[in-house]
C-alpha cells in the first residue's frame, strides 16, 4: 500500500508482522489458551484490551513503513521513541533540491495563545500567493547555496547546515501497534501540525485496512487526548 | 523451528519479520540507496554495522518466539526490557503441576566468590540423587498445597504464592535483532546461569539459521562481554 | 519517607530528582521561557500537561525507592519496563526464610470470570485459619528444603528453585514521574492484585506529598483505565 | 557547571541525581549489602560493572543538562532514545535569528568513501572565507524570509519551514549514566560529526568531574566502538 502525502511525500506500508489473531493469542497465553480464527469472542477480546489499556499484546503486531516527509515533520515523528528509524543522512549522501511546496489551501495564520491555537486559511489571494513565493524562493536559494558549497569542495556535513527544515527526507520506520496507536492518538489530532496530521491520516487508513477490529476499538475506546 | 530445552521446556520460533536484506536496506536508506539481493557488498555492510555498533538497522528484523521455561529463567529473561512479553498468568489461570526436574549432570556446586563463581558437578551419586529427590519432592509438595488451597476455594492469585520458582511458565517473546544479540551476548555466556544459557543456545542456533551473515559477524565482532 | 506494607514489606523513598518547578521549566523551554516559583500559572500548566497527555516534561522528575516485597508482587512490578531495577540475587546471596504471611482479612476467594473477577473475603474462621496455616507451612517447608540443599553443598542458584513466589525480595527502583503515574494508574486500581495495590497506595501517598499539584491533576485528568 | 560550545552554544549541568555510591549500592542490593563510603572495594566494583557490562546499576545516576546547540546537532542527539528531551518549539515560539557561524579552523572537506570519511581543513584562506560568507549569508537570508513571513501574518509553524538546520535551538536533556556513556562512546569518537563531538567532550568533562572513578573505568573498559 502506498499513499501520496503533501506535494511530494509518501507513506509506503512495506510489511506487516502478525495479525489480529497474533494479538488475541498473545493475550490468551495469559490463560493458557489459543484461537485459530477471528470470531466474536476474539473481536470482543480486542475491544476489551484497548478499553482496559492492556497494551502489551498490541506490541506483537509490527509495521514497517517507508516514509518521505519534510524534515520538520520527521523531527516531530522521531520524538516517538518506542520506534525504530533509519533515515537518509546528509553527512553521507548529497541532498537533491527537494522541498515541501505548500498548497494554497494550507497557507494559514494562527489565532489564539500557545497551547490553544487555532489555524485559519489566509484567504487573500495576493498574500497567499506571496507567502508561497517567499517560502519556495527561500528554500530554492538555500539549496543553491548548498550546491555552491559542495562545488567549492566543502564537506557535505558542513554544507548541509544551510538546508531548510522544509526539505524532504526519507526514512524507514518500524513501530509496533501499541506505539503506532499512541502516534495516531497524538498526531491524527486537531492540535497536531497539519502536515504531520496528513501523514498520520494516511497511516491510520492503512492500519484500519489491515486491522479493522483494532481500529474500530481504538476509535471507540482508545483516543484519550481531549 | 522448535527446540526442546531442559526436561520439559521449549523454544518455538513462530515468525520472523524482515531478513538480512531488510537490515541492508535500512542501513542503505542513509545513502539513499537500496539492494535487491545479498551479495559480497551486502555481507560486508552487515559486518561493518556490527563491528562499528551501528545498531539501528538491526532493529528492522524482529522475531517472535513461544517459550516454555522455568519461572527463575523467565525472571532473568524479562529483565531485558527492549522486548515484548506476554506470559501465562497465575491470577487468571489455574497452574498445573509442571516443574523443572534437573538432570543429574546439571546438579552442581559453586566454587569461588560472588562475581567470580565457577560451577562443578556434584559427582557423588548419593548426594546427586538426594539433591534431585529433595528438589522434586519439595516442588511436588508445593503444588499439592496449591491444589489443596484451590479446592478450599481460595483465589488463584492467593494460592499461587506457595508455588516454587522452578515451576514452568509460558510466554510469547517478541524482540528485534539488536535486543536479541544483546540477550545472546549476556546469556549465551559462561557466567550466565546454565539453565538460561541452554535457552540462549537454542535461540542462537535459530537466529544463525535464519541470518547466517549476521551470526558470523556477531561471533567475530559482537561479543563484547569478557 | 518510609511506609510499611503487608506484614514485612516496605517502601522507602530514598531520593527525589527535580520538583514541580522542573516540570514547569521543562515544558516552558518549548516557549523559550522559565519560572522561578510555583504560582497559579504554573499549577495551571501542570494541569494542562496532564489533561492533554503532554507526558515528556513529567520525565524530568525522578524517584528512587527501596522496596521490600514478595516476589509475585515484584514480578508484576518489573513488567513496567520504563524503569530501572536492581534486585537481590538468589544466585549470589543466600536467601533467609522470609515470606509473606497473609493477614486474615486478605484471605479471599474470587467470583466471576477471567477479565471480570471480584474478590470476597473468606469469612468462615476455620477455613480462613486453615488457608493461612497451609500457606505458611508450605513456604516454611520450602525454605527448610532450601537450607537442607545449601547444607548439602548445592549451588545457591540451584537450591533456590524450590523457593516460593511468596518469598520476600528487595530492590532499588528508579522511575520517572511519567512512568510512575502509569504504574499508579494500573496498580492502584481495583482490578490490580491487592498486594501490589498496597504498594501502589504507599507510593501514591509519597508522590502526593512531594508533588501535590501533580497528584491533584492526576486524580482529575490522569486516571484513564476504566 | 557551564561550558561554552561552538560560537554561541552551551552545555549547562543543572542537576545530578545520585553518586558513585548510589551505583555501588544499587549493585550491592543483589548481595543484600550496602556501603557507606567509597573505598578501594567500591572503586573495584565500579570497574567490574563497566568491564563486565553490568549496566543496570549505572541507571541509578541521572543528569539533567540545559543544551543550546544547532538543530543538526540536536537531530543526531535525539536519536538516542533512552533519554528525555524537551526542546524549544518553533510552533509555539517565534525564533530569533541565531545560527551557527563556523570557525575558520572547522571549515573542512571530506576525503574517502561513505563509512570511511576523514576530514581535512580547507586551508586556502580565500576559499575558507568564501565558505563562511556563503554559509552565514544563506542563513541570514533564511531568517530574513522567516521574519518577512511572520510579518505577513503567517502561522509560526508554517514560516519556520524556511529556517536552516544550522539554527540554534535549546533543550533540557535528562539521561541516566548508562545512556550517557553510550552517547559518549558514539559521539566523543573520531567518526562523529565534529560539532556534536564538541558537545560530547564538554559533557564528558563534566561527568568525569562528578564521577571520576566511573570515567576512569569507562576509558579503560567502556569504549567499545573501534
Amino acid at each position: 500500500m502506498c499513499t501520496n502525502v503533501l506535494d511530494k511525500g509518501h507513506v509506503i506500508l512495506e510489511e506487516v508482522f502478525g495479525s489480529e489473531l497474533s494479538i488475541v493469542n498473545s493475550a490468551r497465553v495469559s490463560l493458557g489458551q489459543a484461537s485459530d480464527e477471528m470470531g466474536d469472542r476474539e473481536r470482543g477480546l480486542i475491544n476489551f484490551l484497548i478499553r482496559k489499556r492492556h497494551g502489551s499484546p498490541l506490541e506483537h503486531v509490527i509495521f514497517r513503513f517507508d516514509i518521505k516527509a519534510p524534515l520538520f515533520v520527521v523531527r516531530e515523528w522521531q520524538r516517538h521513541r518506542i520506534s525504530s528509524f533509519n533515515e537518509q543522512s546528509a553527512r553521507y549522501s548529497e541532498i537533491s533540491p527537494d522541498y515541501y511546496e505548500i498548497a494554497p489551501k494550507d497557507v494559514r495564520q494562527q489565532v489564539g495563545k500557545p497551547g490553544n491555537y487555532t489555524y485559519e486559511p489566509i484567504d487573500d489571494p495576493d498574500v497567499n500567493y506571496r507567502v508561497r513565493e517567499v517560502l519556495n524562493e527561500s528554500m530554492a536559494a538555500s539549496f543553491a547555496h548548498y550546491d555552491y558549497l559542495i562545488n567549492l569542495g566543502v564537506a557535505k556535513e558542513v554544507a548541509r547546515i544551510v538546508l531548510p527544515v522544509g526539505m524532504y527526507t526519507r526514512m524507514k520506520y518500524v513501530a509496533n501497534l501499541r506505539s503506532l496507536l499512541n502516534f495516531l492518538q497524538l498526531r491524527n489530532h486537531d492540535e497536531a501540525q497539519r502536515e504531520i496530521r496528513f501523514y498520520a491520516e494516511a497511516i491510520e487508513d492503512m492500519v484500519g485496512h489491515v486491522l479493522p477490529t483494532v481500529m474500530e476499538a481504538f476509535n471507540k475506546h482508545g483516543r484519550l487526548v481531549p
